[in-house]
């Protein structure tokens, strides 16, 4: 079903297979933004009328136009309704692509009278958003510090928002750029000049080998070399358990009241039908699984509700799965990052053979290098790997340096570098929070790359707002809901603190707590 | 359809759409070898028989031994059937896991008492072969030098074959790794962070870039950094048009006559049915071009028969491709080896608008690094990304080295060195068969990894039977004709001469001319 908006001259493509009708809408606007295809100041359709025209509910175009809001590429401002968003200082100006689109972004002018405020975040959005993961949906910072611009000549054009926290990246500046390069000059040097044929299509084995060890020892997974298959990050490794699922005759996947749209958009292109679990202060509710074929959890740090899944309901759960043969599989995006204590080991290690373990690079190293890993019950591997097309998807090199990243302490140097780095940042937010918007209130476990800011009942859509107004690219809790979901959380921001370079942090909070009620 | 093999106890999952039924039936075996659960010497039921036991054609059960036996698994003597390869020197050794199972394949002891002959070839198996291009199926270089043995000990088990000439795999023991090193190393030092998180779809705008302008250069593709998508190698490009052309409703796609059963298994997994077009001295007939939805070609070196296609049918298929709305895929996997001249434009340069270019790295530089590339008709782009499922999917860094490899001539050097390698390989490997097999006929261009070797009429069996025998993993040409093609091609060899190291090179010339008629 490929619509065509001709009112602006926007060819929309609105598919709910292929990421949601809100987000083809939400990409295909701020595309005609980018490109100027809707000028500055243009006026917008009410949502009313468009979600008429489109023969679409009210609600998505709302949402969309909310979420372009919150990004600085519409404003919304009472009795003038939604317009494109001005170029110039201070009014929400769009730049050009940030780094999303390539490397090719230049400076913006900082907003207000020159003030440098750090490096600035472009949203760009050459294509629709590519996020698969806790992650910023085509948002990503632009490559270049933000400079000052002399008096008498015009601005160029500033991106915005000029921070970005939207959960899900990592502090990327900080990737262990010299320790990788070392470790890659070493895996490439005494490697077998067969780890450059095509390869085993479960992965390299010195990878698999490494992660067996590692996820063994710091998340307790009952790892086997020959159980794991690398692939291309969690949303590669989650179409190939759709695929599987698929083929096995599923039809439903439970899932948590509160995740991610592109993993259920995922699964929904697979043939699966996603239903929401209900969840109180002791996590998702294993109780309302039935005949659902398998369950999709992030028992460890709950995205991005952020509590952990209790122990008895850790039980129920394999219980389940014991008694109707469904699988459960385990996101533990974050695993690594705990900061109060210990974090809660892996739930495939209660049982291995009903358990799909998911693991990831992109938030302990970067997104950028397309790892994940599926430790898998022996039973499936073979289907795992037909899904996959008998063939390793991912480069050897990559799999080779991880290997010897993991087998040469780098990864484990870099982990309690890089978790050191977030706590300080979380205890910060908090402190500041405390001080500043004693209303809001940060919850969640200490743990990850995000926290929940809870806000006073009605007031999430003015918080976006006024973060917008900020330069903050950031998400309100409704956003990460279920459309089936029965449980609806108070008002809240899910704030990822990950994700700017340290340079920019204290920046970053500091328009943050500007933008929340005092 | 998964069934049952008791005699030998072996689980042997049977599934047309997996890869076929040979190949099923051909890994299950050499697994089931490989693992020991078949002993060396055991005699294997009739093909007759086995057929029978499994509700499948005979031939498919004779086909498998064949390649088993090509392979040096099996053994098949006039008067005792076929038996599972006795370990031992000279006697089709089957070792330890190759290479292709991981890096963990020991060394092997050299056939004859105690020759060195090079780098042993070990046929790996651990899983179903994962070849996605002309290329080796589960069977690749064991990693270590043949040790000589002292007499008194027993030989440790040695892999066979020998030497590997089944096409697909360049020398990739001449693979430029300082290049390649220095050159990551001057991507990620000067990379923006930002090219480390969640990247555009289509792959890095730095890479599209360079190969936009090397294609444009090299191949006479009309290709646009817009227009390019990065894909894991060939075999996940052609998933994507696959779905792409599911998608639109199409149901079949023609090929050629021979080609590779990889690929159109993968067609096959994505609903279309492949037909295959008859051909002749002047390549592959358009002229039965019909109400298929699309066309997959290798117009510049026909793999594996080895010519090229006529100026006249590019044209024709062009003309077909207009005035049907028809798609052509270009599968260009080797066109930066043709050593008699300068090779013919990609057939993309006719068209844009209706040709797929499809190249990839891993014939030029290494299939490991899992990097391939589609320049699209510009309204194939969402769909394609769609298909991709709106993700990257491969490593930015290694994207980020090839777009340096390629724009600062590394790559070109890199290619002209390997093309003289090659040329050079190829002229020894024709002048040797004049003069020492002088009915066997070189045949295809001057150009590629490959060459077809025709034998006198009914001697492909026994001429594999003899590669075997003397230690090569080498396949006839009956193995990759279309199971529907009309056209029955003389018996022949298809020797990949690339696939060798420098070193082992002479040794493989040397047991292919012994086991050659004279």
């Amino acid at each position: 079903m490929a619509k065509s908006w001709a009112t602006f001259g926007i060819d929309l493509h609105l598919e709910p297979a292929g990421g949601g009708l809100r987000r083809g809408l939400t990409d295909a606007l701020r595309e005609a933004v980018r490109t100027g295809r809707l000028a500055p100041g243009t006026r917008l359709p009410s949502s009313r009328s468009l979600a008429a025209d489109l023969g679409i509910a009210r609600n998505t175009v709302a949402d969309a136009y909310a979420d372009l809001v919150a990004e600085g590429w519409l404003s919304a401002r009472q009795g003038s309704g939604t317009r494109v968003a001005e170029r110039g200082v201070g009014a929400g100006t769009v730049g050009d692509d940030g780094a999303g689109a390539g490397a090719g972004a230049g400076a913006g002018a900082g907003a207000g009278a020159g003030a440098v405020r750090g490096v600035g975040v472009g949203v760009a959005g050459a294509l629709p958003g590519p996020v698969s993961r806790p992650g910023v949906p085509g948002a990503s910072p632009s490559p270049e510090p933000v400079h000052r611009h002399s008096p008498g000549f015009p601005p160029p054009p500033a991106p915005r928002p000029l921070y970005n926290l939207i959960p899900g990246t990592p502090d990327l500046a900080s990737f262990p750029r010299a320790e990788w390069l070392k470790a890659a000059r070493r895996a490439l040097t005494t490697a077998p000049y067969q780890a450059l044929d095509y390869g085993d299509p479960r992965g390299r084995v010195e990878l698999r080998t490494a992660l067996a060890d590692y996820l063994a020892r710091a998340r307790g997974v009952r790892a086997d070399p020959e159980r794991i298959v690398v692939c291309a990050g969690f949303s590669h490794g989650l179409r190939l358990l759709g695929a599987l699922l698929r083929a096995r005759g599923a039809r439903t996947v439970a899932v948590e009241s509160y995740g991610l749209d592109v993993h259920w958009n995922l699964l929904a292109a697979a043939g699966l039908r996603t239903t929401p679990l209900p969840f109180d202060e002791r996590g998702t509710d294993p109780g309302r699984l039935t005949d659902q074929d398998a369950v999709l959890l992030t028992p460890a740090h709950q995205f991005p509700v952020g509590g952990t899944l209790h122990r008895d309901r850790r039980a129920a759960v394999v219980d389940w799965a014991r008694r109707t043969g469904g699988l459960v599989v385990e996101d533990d995006y974050d695993g690594e990052f705990r900061y109060d204590r210990q974090p809660v080991g892996a739930l495939q290690g209660l049982d291995p053979d009903h358990v799909v373990y998911a693991g990831t690079a992109s938030k302990s190293l970067a997104p950028g290098l397309r790892l994940g890993w599926l430790v898998l019950p022996p039973h499936l591997m073979t289907e795992v790997l037909r899904a996959k097309g008998g063939i390793d998807a991912c480069g050897s090199l990559d799999q080779l340096t991880l290997a010897e990243f993991l087998t040469s302490g780098a990864y484990d140097r870099h982990v309690r570098a890089a978790r050191l780095r977030y706590r300080r940042r979380r205890d910060a937010l908090v402190a500041e929070l405390a001080r500043r918007a004693p209303k809001v209130r940060a919850t969640g476990i200490a743990a990850g790359l995000h926290v929940v800011l809870r806000l006073p009942p009605g007031t999430e859509q003015q918080a976006l707002r006024a973060a917008a107004w900020h330069g903050l690219a950031v998400h309100g809790l409704h956003r990460f809901r279920h459309p089936e979901a029965g449980v609806e959380q108070d008002d809240a921001l899910v704030v990822g603190y990950g994700t700017p370079p340290d340079h920019a942090w204290s920046g970053a909070l500091e328009a943050l707590c500007a933008a929340l009620p005092e």
